[in-house]
């Protein structure tokens, strides 16, 4: 048995979210099972939606200090029902991380892991310890450290995710917005090495430059006062038909329509009444702007907006197909898929108000990573 | 060589729409062609796309009168590059219709249409006569007319479409909106047939009324204080998770989906940190708020919203399973399929002015019918 400190997000029936360090308990591993010391792990916007769920942090208070640190904020009672079956339970959060193995159960897989620093996927990486199955590891190659192998998942199979549902679903190139991300530039990586046509919005020209300087060739700046004519232009040079939009609210997706609309009307020869017979997509795959979509509909019938996510994908694709794409990550950890952090927190210094300020307003290129052993 | 009236619909590079009633010359048949004197044909909202594209009909001015007459309208410059293929053509127009056989090709398939009332598809059917395959005609029963034939394809196969949809995606029962439609009550007599679950989505209390009074079980008044209630409530009786919305603009669409997820949730055990896994679509089949989609996303990420359009879905099943269902409607046409007209209009009196107000207003319950050999 082992002891450690454990970050959990609850939210009450009355309406009220709770953050709080708690001594959790750890059983020696099962055979197929490990124990590992978390090291490293990101905040990414996907664990926000957990951490914070929907509350007002505006509203946020802080008592305590250390391990008995506490953050207390209102939930909208409209929210409550989206969210009932959370309600009055202490979630532990933390999609993904890494660490050493240091108790490994008794089966071969198990075995082979003891001593090694190992990525992680499966939720409650907030903690000192985390108690997984041996098949929630990947051993990383030598060399590689844990803060190198915590972001191993949600961005790097994401991105790879992203270019694969491109690939089945029939089209050959594809559009990415908020593009400038940490993930939108693995993408940017991952299309150079696939040769995969790929055309970026960004919204400021300091993104444009950031990306144009890790050899992307379609940056569009949604700022521009010519938006439209140039994202119709990369669209008709690239072909793209699909789009993955980390933005959700506002016009944007119903704008790159618009505009595969237009690129594929200027190669039509022939009159179609209800638009181009060529299918459209958009995928949002995040919220950084809450307002509700817009679709003004300027595109015919044959296109589809649609949420997106990394867990459906990976159970649709299986797990051989799975091992294919997680292998791929772990030998490139430190170039295509490197992330990059704008500070390292303790799990109490997680919990400070001005940090929660921070990476709550999920800006490009601001990036936390917990050390969850860190002293503070 | 026969020659007849033909109306065409034709926009020029300048912006204006015209139509008018042209002297067309129709070729003898080829061998696996009929010539067929059309006797019906309706004026359907899938049409008023191709006749009156985006104009402005509130700029429209007639002229002449008979078949000299004209109308004229302008179409608003940033509507022009989605049309740009159909510029400056005059196009036939009229999706369906039904009429008499007057001469046949060499081909038994042909020969053996000679002298009967077929239905029709192909577009063009707002003319005196039509050439075309003797695949695109379906015989009518005996005893059946061309006015109860003409409307045979376009709604009789999309609500048909719907439960196939439907069902080939794995959902097991419907949400319709503008459900009162003449396409609305077809599918409620198809889901009482085929024992399908329904929810009908209506405007007023005498749209219930009406749908209540063919059969229908579940029936939400979208005017209703109590409408999320009421919506969700009748998602949990029937497990509805697909929805074909005749629409569009506004928050109805998203509000479904919102309901979708709330009677999903009801049913859960489980907290889903990203709502419910089941996917939830809304599939958007026309424009009766030609305003903008607007998605407040409050229902997780499996979900999607698409155009729906008959054609594509017709490629798709294949020939052989799109003949079973036209089967199935000639072969019902006095009852689960009937359509029912307010107005019979000659092709000089679909130009004019009033009737176009009328027709081009989509209003659930008013549906005009072209004779294109009626005297005017």
């Amino acid at each position: 048995m082992t002891t450690g400190l454990q970050l959990r997000s609850r939210i009450s029936k009355a309406g009220e979210l709770e953050l709080s360090l708690t001594e959790a308990t750890f059983a020696d591993p099962a055979p197929e099972q490990v124990l590992v010391k978390v090291e490293a792990s990101p905040i990414n916007p996907s664990d926000l939606g957990l951490l914070l769920g929907p509350a007002d942090m505006s509203s946020a208070k802080a008592s305590g200090s250390g391990a008995g640190i506490k953050v207390a904020a209102k939930v909208p009672a409209q929210a409550l029902p989206f969210i009932a079956a959370r309600l009055d339970q202490a979630m532990p959060v933390g999609n993904e991380g890494a660490g050493t193995v240091i108790k490994a159960g008794s089966s071969e897989a198990a075995q082979a892991l003891l001593g090694k620093t190992v990525s992680m996927i499966g939720g409650g990486m907030y903690a000192q310890y985390r108690l997984l199955k041996a098949t929630e590891c990947q051993a990383l190659p030598p060399g590689t450290t844990a803060p190198e192998g915590a972001s191993w998942f949600v961005n790097p199979l994401t991105s790879l995710g992203m270019t694969e549902t491109m690939k089945r679903e029939g089209h050959k190139a594809l559009v990415h917005t908020a593009a400038a991300s940490n993930l939108g530039q693995m993408l940017n990586k991952i299309c150079l090495e696939d040769d995969i046509g790929l055309v970026n919005i960004v919204r400021s020209t300091e993104q444009a430059k950031l990306l144009r300087g890790i050899g992307a060739k379609h940056v569009i700046d949604s700022t521009s006062p010519n938006f439209t004519d140039e994202l119709t232009q990369a669209l008709v040079d690239t072909g793209a038909t699909i789009a993955f939009d980390a933005i959700g609210g506002g016009t944007l997706a119903s704008q790159i329509l618009t505009c595969m609309e237009l690129a594929l009307n200027k190669a039509a020869t022939q009159y179609s009444r209800y638009g181009s017979t060529t299918h459209k997509q958009v995928y949002i795959y995040g919220s950084l702007n809450t307002a509700p979509v817009e679709l003004t509909r300027n595109y015919g019938s044959a296109w589809g907006v649609g949420g997106w996510l990394l867990t459906p994908f990976l159970q649709k694709i299986g797990r051989p197909e799975q091992v294919r794409l997680r292998e791929r990550v772990v030998n490139s950890l430190k170039t295509t898929f490197a992330s990059h952090y704008t500070k390292v927190v303790s799990l109490a210094e997680a919990l400070d108000l001005k940090n929660i300020a921070s990476y709550s307003k999920r800006a490009t290129g601001e990036k936390f990573l917990i050390n969850p052993n860190k002293n503070s």
